[in-house]
């Protein structure tokens, strides 16, 4: 069950950018599994991928493809392509020559996406037999089916919409995303889409989705597992009648930025909402950090305690697991008799034991809720860092043994 | 259900070492939960202590008293006082005093160790009541109870013993081990004690742990969870009537320190074939590791990985979650194209990808059973590390869920 995940809000076409689904039927007859995406002549393309050293074969040729002015984007579900070695490659090579002879443009210009179960190989032509039928589909008002067309193991559509005035124009920003399991996203998470039709250069706009992926995709885990498919795209149409954004230090660049960090973070944080299993909604805070990496540290072992997560499923305020996560997490020199610890705004520990004034009905009051903030200030430094992630339930467990049955 | 745990061997008694077991009600009335081990005058003791920066007011107590001719260990279960700052540390030095004051040497001679629930302040009156039967208690062939008094959530105690001929003496080593969660030692794991009548100086003594340590207690993990409370302590009485051992260049030290690694291992792996929800038991072998370190990291990626762990509890042989997991264990230029993985003896993935004979039946057949070897060669170099780890099913979760209700 999704944690405060509600159906898909209104989702505003962006001009130059159509979405066409289909189904190519790779795992189950009838599923709509394939998700065309058409970009404008004269857009730009910037995109982010999984550092998993064994990242997937469209992987490796989308980050080829992205130099060569892309015009589509090909995304399969129900198989993700990984683990499958050279036919791998070919297959996924087949599949944008495909795509690229209906549409006359360069085998080059279409990027590949995949996503499913590692280690198959993805039957190309059951692909591109789907191929036709997705372009017939290509639509700007097809955002909310394309999210479902992306969806794998998630249990609801992932999407996020927002209007900005930029230099006299509303500018749109419209992005889809998805992803339950095997997330620990490093650079990004296997999918998440966004385009606007604001101009902007592509340099500008790798910077930026560098940079939102890093406060965003890059800050949820679910199971500390990085996928071997992952990549977030962003498209800048330019169809606004604007002046391109060639620098970051300009104000309409500071909007845009805003809001597309927005929608990142709010399509990340739908996928921890959604997570396998989750029935938590979990931030945790780290403040005072001597340096970020130290922050991250501690967060990410907090974020992948199983103890700490089935505490969190339990609704136990265990905070003596906290701590020792705090305690194992690295930090050179730590000073536990300075850390203090929060659930919400009651203090659960402060200078490294029980706060004095805590009662366990507090941290039972606060563990019962569904959407939980764990604050820890290390008392070092001012580096402070946020993420993402939910609790370990049996119902993650029984997602992931029964997941290839 | 422990995998392939059976029954308590014979635990030979160690001249110059007895045992004393009682019940102090601490988290439950009636539960023997406090040990007295009594150290001949004269012998040496060795320790390693967890790394976690959080760690409990005994652990802290316990590295200062060992500087100080030990005489006495005192265990506790059902309260780790770790987490309970000042007053956690005067609670366990009460304790320290109470049983020195009882056996006539100083408070610094007694080495205090606590496990159970952390945060809770250790109720030092209860445990200090208990003293006087405990020492009456004390036998030098009480090894089995005390294997039972120093439990925690294990389903059975653990133990180990050998008898070796050194300098024409027939000495005896044995020894005790607990845990089954939170089981990610670094150093060593809460608790072990093993006892030698061997003469060995301190100092070689000491080098012999670490080692042995590092071939066992510290190549076992259940949840990647370190915890606040982890000890092992290695006693050599000196009882028999032999030369001391004083280097590590002689027939009798490399006798000796094989004897003790062997037994450490086998309490190691007791504490993960007894790992909380356990269904399999299964050995992890990195091979072909350009060094130590990345032949560990992803050893520990694969035994951590949430998602591996479901598959093995679900007996699916998943095996691109393995790359999956190898890929992000963060090898710098991991060349993917180079590795291989084992099931057993069953190739399932050579050079990057699936295995040209491997049959699902084969995977299927290995992982069906309790004991599972997942070998994976790097192919970069001659470095080799072994782990052990379990799977992570339903009851896992339960326990974890339930601990403190």
């Amino acid at each position: 069950m999704p944690v405060g995940l509600g159906p898909l809000p209104v989702l505003h076409p962006v001009p130059g950018f159509r979405l066409g689904i289909a189904s190519a039927g790779i795992k189950r007859a009838g599923r709509k599994d394939i998700v065309v995406m058409e970009v404008a002549e004269g857009a730009s393309i910037a995109g982010v991928f999984t550092l998993n050293a064994f990242c997937a074969a469209p992987v490796t040729l989308c980050r080829e493809h992205i130099q060569h002015a892309p015009r589509y984007l090909l995304v399969n579900t129900g198989n993700a392509n990984a683990g499958t070695g050279k036919p791998g490659m070919q297959a996924a090579f087949q599949t944008c020559e495909a795509l690229a002879q209906l549409t006359q443009v360069q085998a080059q210009q279409v990027l590949p996406f995949s996503t499913g179960v590692i280690g198959e190989l993805l039957p190309a032509t059951k692909v591109i037999a789907a191929l036709p039928a997705a372009l017939d589909n290509l639509d700007a008002n097809h955002w909310a089916q394309a999210a479902e067309g992306i969806m794998t193991t998630d249990t609801l559509p992932k999407g996020a919409s927002r209007q900005v005035d930029l230099d006299g124009q509303t500018i749109t920003i419209t992005g889809i995303s998805k992803g339950a399991g095997m997330i620990k996203p490093n650079m990004a998470t296997m999918l998440g889409y966004i385009a606007t039709d604001a101009k902007v250069a592509q340099p500008v706009l790798q910077a930026l989705l560098r940079e939102a992926a890093d406060l965003s995709f890059n800050r949820i885990t679910i199971d500390g597992d990085t996928s071997t498919n992952d990549c977030c795209m962003l498209v800048a149409t330019g169809q606004a009648a604007m002046t391109e954004i060639s620098t970051t230090d300009n104000a309409d660049y500071q909007q845009l930025a805003s809001a597309i960090k927005s929608i990142m973070l709010e399509l990340a944080q739908a996928i921890v909402r959604d997570g396998e299993g989750a029935t938590k909604f979990v931030t945790i805070q780290v403040n005072g950090g001597g340096n970020r990496d130290e922050c991250l540290d501690v967060g990410y072992a907090v974020a992948h305690s199983p103890l700490i997560k089935t505490a969190l499923f339990a609704s136990d305020p265990n905070w003596g697991r906290i701590l020792a996560a705090v305690g194992r997490a690295g930090v050179p020199d730590l000073d536990v008799e300075r850390i203090d610890v929060y659930l919400d705004d009651v203090c659960i520990t402060r200078n490294g034991g029980r706060a004095e004034e805590y009662v366990e009905e507090q941290g039972a009051r606060i563990m019962a809720q569904e959407e939980i903030t764990i604050c820890i200030d290390l008392a070092r430094g001012d580096f402070q860092e946020t993420l993402w992630t939910t609790d370990l339930s049996h119902e993650y467990v029984r997602i992931n043994a029964e997941y290839r049955t």
